[in-house]
């Protein structure tokens, strides 16, 4: 007779803990218990959803019936969507190729699975989301992370992706622009050529755009303008402050779309049918997103004084998204028990960098800069006294 | 040089449409086009969420923001679910165990995940629902499928798992009672045997008690009741009327808890915290919910008495959930020809049975009768119209 509990599989236990939501938790337990918890772990704006998007929810609560919809989503928000490629990248795709997600990480779930075998691999940056990574192994998919860092400036570059190809080739690239947790950007010529490296070697191109719009000097350009086949991953949780309802969107290339949408089908049924009204009101938000994304200017500006004054080093260029990323204060090992540290006696939260980088990453953390300015400006002064006291 | 467009991956193509979408698809299609399409073919309540949830809904949206929660659900949540157990069942579990999920889709892609290998099996009843298999086969899990049928009143038995374990032995187990498309419901007494049969082998059980609350004089159990270790999966979509908040819980063996929380911080990040909030308040609109469910009673019956009339066979017991599973009327042979020429001609949609079962299932549909009890008989007069014309 044998026990029922056979304890968890191998391959979720290949699944590290997302330690920002870690940090969050413990964050809320803090908070339960009375304490005033300033969060700089997650990637949240401050703002609600546009008001267009909360009035539209509003109206269709009262109307009725929140249902299901077709897998691939309702018809009227993928029209807006692939209106905004035109609009925005002067692109033009098919309705039929847009295919609304729940979030991004629903998107990512479908885009690993309708592209890729279990034992193929992917390349990707690191430091760089954890979540990337984390499904991927779920899935049995190897991730192949190529290192950048100050030298090179966070940047992924062709030149990196010919030299891991020459050692061992992959099958997939993802990249991230703006990118997280170091708010880099690819320069377009950069992205040009990765573009072209993927055309010329048959690597499947996955773009994570989530942080477009919330850029801050540097052009951004969508993977699709270069490359069609590109699998592009965004979603509504960032600039439109929508984290919450757990809605994005994937533009697809044709040879997908029919994969994705059996997926869909079966591991989602739909996304939610309010996120999905509420998101096609919040695409015609673009004055009030845009006033809210104004707002991360000074506290961008913030980080970008303060944390080299506090003696974070080894920052990374903050040029879009809402992190920094940098070396913890001389003095500190491990940036983990400095969270902790932090997190215990000062109730700041915020992430340590071994969430994105595995290797390199007990050096290093991300504050986001996505929350209430004085929130923030009380946290670094909560900060500095503890590199003061500690360091 | 390679082409960058290599294709949907074999493990998205082992993954069946599920009809029963696609047909909602095109009666979507249909009625954009103007036409009185009535619908029997999604499991999907006309009535909306419960007043107390839309208010509760109503009343986030006002307050604010709406943000990610922890990756288990908000604790609010948890607690109401675990008391809710121990109301209805009698069981007491720690709310560290129920876990918020996005749909009991969600549920299932991360239950699978935690604790199934690539290439371990899980036995189920055939016909079964369509996207446990179709999840399973994504994440490269052999189903084993046990059919049922009239001579066993499609009830899965303890009797047919020892039978088939004795041929090939599996390592999960997965029933469903009420079963969707049968309707029917497994007898307490027979789910401690399945239990007892479970703890004897090691075999993991997940029970999908989604329709549960939605029975018709048959006693519901859970399967918690009878094995703590237990998976449990369940969702405010049936019984609660809350099909697109996308929206579910389980309830973990206390070995899968940290598993199943990664994979959902790396997958999910959170269920909707909007559909969590409407949730909380669901549970308590019981009065509410109990008149919905009364409803379905008449329209029970219509299909219980119509049914034969017009010429169906092998009707499974409709005991719970608010499905009918029937073969088609003597004179047609494919019952996916029948239901595209009665969407095509007669504008209803149903679903044909090779959602449920891919070797007998093309002699049989299912109908829903969830939705408006006018458009029910209308849809009946429909059918009975087209097997007089075309039996």
């Amino acid at each position: 007779m044998t026990s029922c509990s056979r304890g968890p599989s191998a391959r979720s236990s290949a699944v590290e803990p997302f330690r920002a939501m870690a940090f969050m938790a413990e964050a809320n337990r803090l908070r339960a218990d009375g304490c005033n918890v300033l969060s700089l772990a997650v990637g949240q704006p401050a703002s609600p959803a546009p008001q267009a998007a909360r009035d539209a929810a509003h109206a269709m609560i009262r109307q009725g019936r929140i249902a299901y919809t077709d897998a691939m989503g309702r018809i009227d928000l993928r029209r807006a969507i692939a209106g905004h490629y035109r609009h925005a990248y002067g692109v033009e795709i098919e309705p039929s190729r847009v295919m609304i997600t729940s979030g991004a990480s629903g998107g990512f779930n479908i885009a690993f699975l309708a592209a890729f075998e279990a034992g193929d691999n992917i390349a990707l940056a690191s430091p760089g989301y954890p979540a990337y990574r984390n499904i991927m192994r779920a899935l049995g998919i190897v991730p192949v992370e190529i290192e950048v860092g100050p030298s090179d400036a966070y940047i992924l570059t062709r030149d990196h992706l010919e030299a891991a190809f020459e050692r061992a080739p992959f099958k997939g690239l993802l990249i991230a622009s703006p990118a997280n947790p170091t708010g880099t950007m690819t320069p377009p010529a950069e992205m040009t050529r990765i573009a072209a490296f993927c055309r010329e070697t048959g690597v499947r191109l996955i773009s994570d755009e989530i942080y477009h719009r919330l850029s801050f000097g540097v052009e951004e350009r969508s993977a699709l303008q270069d490359l069609d086949e590109a699998i592009i991953l965004n979603s509504f949780s960032k600039y439109y402050c929508m984290t919450g309802w757990r809605i994005g969107w994937m533009v697809l290339p044709a040879d997908l779309v029919k994969a994705a949408e059996r997926l869909g089908q079966n591991i989602y049924i739909s996304a939610p049918e309010l996120s999905q009204v509420a998101g096609l009101a919040a695409l015609g938000a673009s004055d009030e997103l845009d006033r809210v994304r104004d707002s991360y200017l000074p506290k961008r500006r913030m980080m970008m004084d303060r944390l080299p004054a506090i003696g974070f080093q080894a920052i990374a260029p903050i040029d879009g998204a809402f992190y920094a990323y940098a070396q913890v204060p001389q003095g500190f090992h491990s940036a983990t028990a400095f969270a902790e540290a932090l997190l215990a006696q000062c109730h700041v939260a915020l992430t340590p960098g071994l969430d994105f980088d595995p290797a390199r990453g007990d050096g290093f953390v991300r504050l986001s800069y996505a929350g209430d300015e004085t929130e923030i400006a009380e946290a670094l002064d909560r900060i500095a006294g503890f590199v003061v006291r500690h360091g």
